[in-house]
């Protein structure tokens, strides 16, 4: 059983400038802290989250013992980042369906719900809208800014355009911007919920419904690709639900890998937002810190001061190690101090969130010796 | 410009058993032929279609000068399979929209559109099928029979059901079955086409109406499978389709690939039909001939007689060259006659349906010696 989190919320009045041009103002940001921050300030750790995660990272909640936070195996009292010695802080993301203000709640100035309104946000905002948090918490400097996937993108980005607000950036299972391949995914989730009858353009609130259909269909396509085609063998192969007699249907579950993804889908469409959805996909898409730099990494990396520890899975065929190499080259391109361990994993992209002992044993000594710099 | 192709059709009263347990009587099968029987009718190669495919193998139509066949750069005359020297048959499967009986068509008994009722077929269904035509045709053993990915399943079932029929298999990008991730990926397109409102169950031809929104998610999502991660980066890259600003929207187009994608839904929403859909990859799913032998490829491959191509390409993560492997090691461990080509080509999946030369070349020298048989 782990600790018990608590989540907190901050208000932010002032209108917070975005990518696109627009602006939000009047929203809230959900957060949870686990640890004490030390007395000079020096010892927080940013969890930045991924698309279906929050700022509920680690600990339950008081009586529901089963509501471990999404990285509970990494973030804890004697766990690889420690919170004996680390102030651990985890954000919502604007636009989030989790706690932070998103397309659900209200806009401040017309009094109805954001819906489709609600402001295209970017990795970059979000670590603008993160900043102002770390600033009202009185962090000038983290030690470590963490995130794994589109997390790890917010860490990059962290690095960037604030470079000296962190001593450490741990970029787990990400990349320097999506493929083709990863945006194709992201454009047939969309298309799918956006073409549901339900979905209303957006607007569906108001109409009392919710664009299930399509949300079921995203979070089957996501699942796919978060899994390795070996995992997916191994868990799954050509099992049947029904043991050995086929139905001979095409509607009915024969496979026990179609049974396990209509699951998920049906769980996802019950909690998650479908505009929500759509503004993080589109997040990822945008990402790409090389753009203004004619496409050029190491270029676009010079501005980092950080210290780099980053790590990628063999099996990840979404955010594949050869695209974490792309960022490492990028960094030692221009004479930055980085780790970089390529676990072999049979799990694929999910593998950043499981007990791979490798894995583990490479984050826990990384956050131990950026732990020894504290004291030193 | 190709030569001329006329589609013929052939009317089967007597009922054909299927592997489900049920039957289908008075259908039709649509098929052209190129190139001349020979005299002691030993000519004949058969072509297997994949999913999006029917028997318009080779040739144009009459007045369409832009309707050349699915296959017509490796069929004709002075093609690797060539014409001249080849007796050529494309045959469309049972459960097809473009001309064998499928489920826009009558049921003779009800005299209603089947639409949910057709009955589930299988590869070794249509086998049994084309063999039917074949017995028409006055065709008791093939020189080849040919496939590539779902087609290539049929040719290598063909040398199991009917061992004697035919001298040489030619097995392109296919699998000895499917595995966990491919059926994940069927299953989403079929569920993305279930559930929507416009499928009505599978009836959806007495509304008056197309379940355009699934078929469009469904064609998207195959051809994400169809292309290598590195061909969409070539193609596609992250480039936008406005030029070089940025929307900031989630739902309209911003980048090529999203385009290209919506395109490809857009179209094939226009011509297939959705029962067609579910049928075809319900028939991928359920293919696997080793499962009679408890998962044992080679005990399965044992009934085989004929002589053996197969072909893989390097980057085709739908069908990967090692799912070829599989078979031609179940061969070797069989003593059977294989050659086997593992062809460098980017292009993923639908290599197989490309100009390339190599590839021509393996697939022009195989039939080129088959040929020399025939005058032996």
């Amino acid at each position: 059983m782990s600790f018990i989190a608590t989540p907190q919320f901050m208000h932010f009045e002032e209108a917070l400038p975005l990518t696109s041009g627009a602006s939000i103002r009047d929203y809230t940001l959900a957060y949870e802290t686990y640890g004490t921050l030390n007395a000079n300030r020096s010892n927080a750790v940013l969890v930045c989250h991924a698309l279906n995660a929050s700022h509920h990272v680690a600990g339950v909640y008081a009586d529901q013992p089963k509501s471990e936070g999404w990285w509970d195996n990494m973030i804890g009292p004697g766990k690889p980042v420690d919170t004996n010695k680390f102030f651990v802080i985890g954000v919502n993301n604007l636009g989030s369906c989790f706690g932070s203000t998103g397309p659900m709640h209200t806009h401040p100035d017309t009094g109805e719900v954001y819906g489709s309104s609600f402001p295209v946000v970017t990795v970059e905002d979000w670590v603008n809208a993160q900043a102002r948090l770390l600033d009202r918490l009185g962090i000038a400097q983290l030690s470590v800014v963490l995130g794994g996937s589109l997390g790890g993108m917010q860490a990059l980005s962290w690095t960037l355009q604030h470079p000296d607000r962190m001593r450490h950036a741990v970029v787990v299972a990400s990349a320097p911007n999506l493929t083709a391949e990863n945006i194709a995914f992201n454009e047939v989730a969309r298309r799918a919920i956006v073409t549901d009858p339900d979905f209303h353009g957006g607007d569906f609130y108001a109409h009392n419904v919710i664009p299930k259909r399509g949300l079921r269909i995203a979070r089957m396509i996501g699942h796919i690709t978060y899994l390795s085609d070996d995992v997916m063998n191994e868990k799954f192969g050509r099992e049947l639900r029904g043991g050995i007699d086929l139905k001979y249907s095409t509607q009915d579950i024969e496979f026990q890998i179609e049974s396990y993804l209509r699951h998920q889908g049906e769980k996802f469409s019950e909690y998650f937002d479908a505009n929500t959805y759509l503004l993080i996909t589109r997040a990822l898409d945008y990402f790409d810190p090389a753009r203004p730099h004619g496409g050029n990494l190491t270029l676009a990396l010079a501005r980092a001061r950080a210290k780099f520890l980053l790590v990628s899975f063999t099996t990840d065929w979404r955010f594949s190690p050869q695209r974490s190499r792309e960022i490492v080259k990028g960094l030692l391109d221009n004479r930055r101090d980085v780790s970089y361990a390529e676990i072999d994993a049979p799990h694929g992209h999910d593998a950043f969130l499981l007990d791979d002992p490798r894995y583990l044993s490479v984050m826990a000594s990384y956050f131990d010796n950026a732990a020894k710099e504290l004291s030193a």
